[in-house]
């Protein structure tokens, strides 16, 4: 067994309202950042996780990702990097 | 001027107590994960952004993330890809 380090992001679904990622680009526009067009918000998950291979590592994430981490319904989730650990 | 879109990661500072990161690690335990070391959980944003060059909008993102995107108490932040939109 070896322990990886694995990258996911969660995002909200292109074309749902963001409301989080709305509140955030308003608040920069108040402090004078007025170049910003838009923001959306996600989440960003670092997971340490004992398996046999990073392919099982990423098999199981998938799993992960689709029970808890995101909401099938509402957001689009991504491994972003598999790394050892 | 040209459009970039940036991602940027907020994460929980190393060493501090990150409870939200303990509590989707012990619910991935009650779902049988049980091979789940830890878990980090951080915030995935994505900001489009008008700016004359690339090192322009990487220095408005750095002072956008100091000021309000991240805690500079707990977390750290880090811009993790500039593209041309």
């Amino acid at each position: 067994m070896s322990r990886y380090k694995i990258a996911v992001q969660v995002v909200p679904r292109r074309g749902l309202l963001d409301p989080q990622g709305k509140a955030v680009a308003d608040a920069l526009h108040s402090l004078g950042f007025s170049n910003v067009a838009s923001v959306y918000v996600g989440r960003h998950m670092v997971l340490e996780v004992e398996a046999a291979d990073e392919g099982t590592a990423r098999e199981q994430t998938n799993r992960m990702c689709a029970q808890l981490l995101a909401n099938p319904v509402t957001e689009d989730f991504e491994i972003a990097s598999v790394l050892s650990a």
